[in-house]
């Protein structure tokens, strides 16, 4: 099932939001739900499906937070494309022989192919794709981790989290549409801007929501309720990457993200939790950006900064209680092949 | 008297710095000096020449501070360049007609050209000019604060400070050149490379130099003896425009200034004694760095960022004791006509 009125979401706009128009984001093409009923004509299965992502994109990058916390590693397997597309597009150059081992091909757009013969549409990520048919099910950003949380749960290691709580999805919903909304999207809308105006409009709902947020957490540890929810993984891809690349890169920069002493705790808590900072890789997101969005950095040249040990130091939100994994406990380490390696010296501290 | 062999400095590279060769500071054009015996031809005289200034440029600005803190105003007048350039380079566009009252010119290369008939170099400031004739006499801006300091003594106000002491001269020499290479010029090294070898390398050199001076001053309250000179002057004429250009515009991100105690209070210590914040106009120097880089910034679009409302924040420098004038005093205020506008509400934290 996909909208035919709407157009891809993550990896088109990046070549295609300099004119003049101001940065809107297509709604997602292809719409499908992996279901425990499989209504929509795909069945939740262990081992029938390819989560394909970037570890670039805070789209994607959420759905492999919440497939680590739920531990459905061995459930749905990844592929991670190459920080860096070319004109087709996201493709698989960091495997063996540039194919994705498992579906065999080179770019994802193969996959929206076999699906939609001659589809001209935006080649987005995250992507699920069908092993058998080798067919894209879904890019729908905005639902493949709410269905991770919800319809997967029969492939849930012992021990997951409840990432979508029943009793709190109203809340969770509206803290999501904000910072989706200012956030997450807003972080695009001014680094795509082409106009002063439309920039700083963008700019500005940026530090008034994040404002909002962080008074929000200065006394409580998580954004809805006591335990991690989809709230905290959306706006954790955001922040870290905030500082990185949305600072400079997309001028949102009257503040970095460390110089919020209430959000800059939260998100170092985040990424010391496992399923969190051991998924996020900032040579990816830092090359996507820079070397991607030529309309922005022409030179393609990437930052040596910022000086990423900070990550790592103390945050002391354990103070404020809350029970990160409500009743259920950490997941176990990542498993080897999805190892992110570690950060090159270019993260390390200038100091002579 | 002038160097065949030489190009222009400020102004020109921000045109021509995009080719595939290592940015490279040419040195000053026309480096006559003004001086007390006349030797050059330019003898010190109160009244004859006006210093012609861009607000957005670290070299000009060290003479508009270096004015200040001598007393020099009603010696030597100040014409302000507008912060944007043209294709003919600096313009008196915030004069009434377009024109300097004083000089009666549009551009600054109309005195370039009565100095050199066809003159095709490179159109620089500071630039000092001879009323009289509107003829350039120097664009050498590492010479012109020097000759402030010394060569104009007899024009200095009651109570000026010694900015070059002749025992501490060596020492000063030394500190300035490596901060010239590493900083003043290292900051443009990092932010026109063309290629990232090249960036990386201006960058650490920023970074590395950084953290020696901010070694330096850590028990010190300036860089040379115990008051105030031109080493700090040629220190703070970059560290001012740090967060708001060079951090992002330029790359140089492993950390901002203000997330070096040290080096940020330094900073703030001499932006808040007379004669140095009072010259400082953070719009004209944002709105030079992203508006005229087009090879790096585009969009022409001009950051919100960052909020400057730290800049006035107590320091506690004065506990390292120190006389920042010595044995002389601090500057009047500032006369009228020269007063920088309040900076407008960009400036402002973008709290809710």
């Amino acid at each position: 099932m996909s909208g035919a009125d709407d157009e891809g979401t993550y990896g088109r706009y990046s070549n295609t939001a300099y004119g003049k128009k101001p940065f809107r984001r297509s709604k997602s093409h292809f719409t499908d739900r992996i279901t425990a009923d499989g209504g929509d004509g795909w069945p939740v299965e262990a081992g029938r499906y390819r989560l394909v992502v970037s570890r670039a994109c805070p789209w994607a990058s959420r759905a492999v937070v919440s497939r680590r916390l739920l531990g459905l590693e061995s459930a749905i397997s990844l592929a991670v494309a190459d920080p860096v597309q070319d004109d087709r597009s996201w493709r698989f150059t960091l495997d063996p022989g540039d194919r994705d081992p498992v579906l065999g091909i080179r770019y994802l757009s193969e996959a929206y192919e076999a699906r939609e013969k001659d589809y001209a549409g935006g080649i987005s990520v995250p992507a699920i794709v069908d092993v058998p048919s080798g067919r894209l099910v879904t890019n729908d950003h905005q639902r493949i981790t709410l269905d991770f949380a919800t319809e997967w749960a029969a492939l849930h290691r012992p021990g997951a989290p409840d990432l979508y709580p029943e009793r709190l999805r109203a809340e969770i919903d509206d803290v999501m549409e904000g910072v989706y909304r200012d956030v997450n999207n807003g972080v695009y809308r001014a680094g795509f801007a082409t106009e002063q105006g439309e920039y700083e409009d963008a700019c500005r709902d940026v530090f008034r929501r994040l404002g909002l947020v962080s008074r929000r957490l200065a006394d409580r540890r998580y954004l809805v309720g006591d335990t991690i929810t989809e709230a905290d993984i959306r706006l954790f891809t955001t922040l870290v990457r905030f500082d990185a690349v949305y600072h400079g890169h997309f001028k949102c920069n009257v503040r970095k993200l460390a110089e919020d002493p209430v959000l800059w705790a939260y998100a170092r808590d985040l990424y010391q939790t496992p399923g969190f900072g051991d998924t996020v890789d900032f040579a990816h997101i830092k090359h996507h950006y820079y070397r991607v969005h030529t309309g922005i950095n022409p030179t393609g040249i990437v930052p040596l900064g910022p000086d990423l040990s900070g990550w790592l130091s103390p945050h002391h939100r354990e103070e404020l209680g809350g029970r990160p994994f409500g009743d259920g406990t950490p997941p176990e380490p990542v498993p080897v092949a999805e190892r992110v390696p570690a950060p090159g010296p270019e993260a390390a501290a200038e100091q002579p």
